[in-house]
């Protein structure tokens, strides 16, 4: 199609290395795959659903309502169960009836389909093409994708085991202020929960330095700079202690977006997520959602208040903790064997991926001879460097791969390493 | 918030009627609304959606597809059969199994949330701000949303029963190509079937007629101009001959694009809506897509595949549109009684909705003493100028009102009808 028939934005779109990753996938039906996002099928919530389901459709006024539109904000009950559960997590000593701060607002809530579409809407609220947003690097590649799409200009953060390097963060914004380009940043983005690609888990303290390093910038911008917590993986935590998010750092909401989800900690197939919008921006987001799609489907909505209204929801939670748990172990156990010395990667406390870090000179990019053989060996991985947002301002890894232990099977994941094992071994 | 703070596209979403007219029936439950664009509670298929989760959930396999992620896509069988339903609407005298034309292909179908985020993905695919689309005066209300926020400017084409003036259509094109703003024109929308809001059905000539003439004019454009046919009321037929839709008269489906949904015909709380998209936007669309969302709700996807597979969606639809005729005729009979001779309407052969035309000198507005009057007798209706783009070329008609008998009871709406008729007659 010629350029000048699609819009800009249509024209910037560009495929996302999802589909190319599930496309190898499904030509393939016998190669493991350790790229794909999936949850484990054995641990999808079928009884649950199936009982809450009945029981909703089973009585006329819960039926109907379920079957009829609902709100562009989303179903009000839902809301408010998604508000107390954050403030239990961020609060867990203090009774959740009536959270003391107002970043725990059911109508500061908007529920969307995954917390894809929330990334989406917010950044159409916020972005014209050449503004600015810093991001964790490597970062979540499908916000990647939004990013190129919208004509946004990102610039990398660098990454430690315990979340983004506070100090690059100061010499970035201070780079921004020197060049005046601060004036067009407006958000930094953290995927702050065992983050998709790394694993990683920010800490507290690096929240709030992170939080006060953008409020001591925010000036020299001449607007607010928002936050933007990402906790899609939060509840997928299966090791560690739980850490409070950035809504507790600012109790009148003010520059702290967050978004979740319950697609990974209930079902993928159900896709709820939601987002928790400062009230400045809360009108805008609505307007876009109501252009969107006037509010995602009813149905999974009360499905959702149904789920967190009982102890499913709870049992549920802890039955996936504990696989995901078993399962990164053998991973990393297997890798332990399998993998040369001069290969690294840390120890997920939760989420569902491994980062695994090879030598610099050894690539893994998609027309790397490391991506070709795995591929010969019917092994799929995500190559880190589609992980990397378009910054000129460093040169992008390439000796990097996400691998997770989401979806396989115990024994596919133990052969699927020990075949990047072998060809790691070809390479030494 | 401070303009420099939001996009462009953030400072020019604006709050929809919807939303205004939702809050004004939430804040009155003793209000009848003849404005809502629900369907009827009462024909909500509970039990159908029952036993069919019911059984997906009941099988291991099927309850682990349908809750896991799907594709960006959208479910291949339901694709699939929504491709064959399509042919057979618009050729019931052939077999539906091998379409001798391409423009019935599953592979050209994108599963969306509504036909709304349909309508969204496409106009963000082929829209610039300043960009033009025809549509029809008056037209679907939250569309005008959409292209507002996206800065997409608008003209009208009048509208007759039997669909758009073609007369006018012309008319436009050729002011257009003098002008030269033709260059900016991508896009014709027609909301063919039972239109929101008026009801009025497009004939297949006058379908042919504006392919014809677009084509004609493309040459001038220096690119295509596609012709979109929203046909979300299609299958809410209840009188009058079925008409084939634009995708039988575009065999290679070059220009036309479609969209349909299974809302309004099977439950809004479920909202699975599909386009049929040509070959030449069918990458562009699926890459915003994936940035949207990478996919619908898989779980609601399965469940219409089995509503399709079976009888169950064919009884269902005779159902509800026997309902829907009934309380249209119900409506017209009251109107009849209770409107002055001055007041005209059309008989809807579909739809949920009937269009009422006063006296010129009649405002309907918000602001109106009509609007007001109504309310105050506990009636609500959408003001017709809210159905109207933003067109400098005639003053918005401001004198008529869409009355919906799709979601009020048949009391309700005899009730509704007789109120609005009281109001009127303080105005002879």
């Amino acid at each position: 199609m010629k350029k000048h028939t699609l819009s800009q934005l249509g024209a910037r779109a560009e495929d996302s290395p999802i589909s190319w990753l599930m496309k190898a996938a499904l030509d393939r039906p016998e190669l493991i795959s350790l790229a794909a996002g999936f949850t484990d099928n054995a641990t999808l919530p079928l009884k649950i659903t199936r009982e809450i389901l009945d029981g909703i459709l089973g009585s006329s006024s819960k039926g109907r309502s379920a079957l009829q539109y609902g709100t562009t904000q989303g179903d009000l009950t839902l809301r408010r169960l998604t508000a107390r559960r954050l403030y239990s997590l961020d609060f867990p000593e203090i009774s959740p009836e009536n959270p003391p701060v107002s970043s725990y607002s059911a109508g500061n809530i908007v529920v969307t389909n995954g917390s894809q579409q929330f990334l989406y809407l917010l950044s159409e609220a916020l972005y014209d093409p050449g503004d600015l947003i810093l991001v964790e690097d490597p970062t979540y590649f499908v916000f990647l994708g939004i990013a190129k799409s919208l004509g946004m200009h990102c610039r990398g953060i660098r990454m430690q085991a315990d979340g983004i390097d506070i100090k690059h963060l100061e010499e970035q914004l201070e780079g921004l202020r020197k060049s005046g380009e601060i004036r067009r940043l407006k958000m930094v983005y953290l995927v702050s929960y065992f983050q998709n690609p790394t694993g990683r888990n920010t800490t507290l303290e690096k929240k709030k330095q992170a939080l006060d390093l953008v409020r001591r910038y925010e000036s020299h911008a001449g607007h607010p700079i928002f936050l933007l917590e990402d906790a899609a993986y939060r509840e997928l935590r299966f090791s560690g202690a739980p850490v409070a998010s950035m809504l507790s750092l600012d109790p009148h909401q003010e520059r702290v977006i967050y978004t979740g989800t319950y697609s990974k900690s209930f079902a993928t197939g159900v896709r709820v997520g939601f987002g928790v919008v400062p009230d400045s921006l809360l009108s805008t987001i609505l307007r876009i959602k109501a252009n969107h799609d006037f509010g995602s489907p009813n149905l999974l909505q009360k499905l959702m208040v149904e789920v967190l209204t009982g102890t499913q929801y709870e049992s549920h939670l802890q039955a996936i903790q504990r696989r995901y748990l078993r399962k990164s172990r053998v991973m990393l156990s297997v890798m332990k064997k399998s993998f040369p010395a001069s290969v690294h990667w840390d120890i997920p406390q939760g989420g569902l991926n491994a980062w695994v870090v090879l030598p610099r000179k050894w690539r893994t990019g998609l027309k790397s001879r490391i991506f070709k053989e795995s591929l010969n060996q019917n092994v799929l991985y995500v190559p880190g460097n589609l992980c990397y947002a378009e910054d000129s301002g460093r040169r992008k890894p390439d000796h990097e791969m996400r691998i997770s232990f989401g979806s396989a099977s115990e024994p596919d994941i133990r052969e699927g390493i020990r075949r990047l094992g072998r060809v790691f071994s070809k390479l030494q």
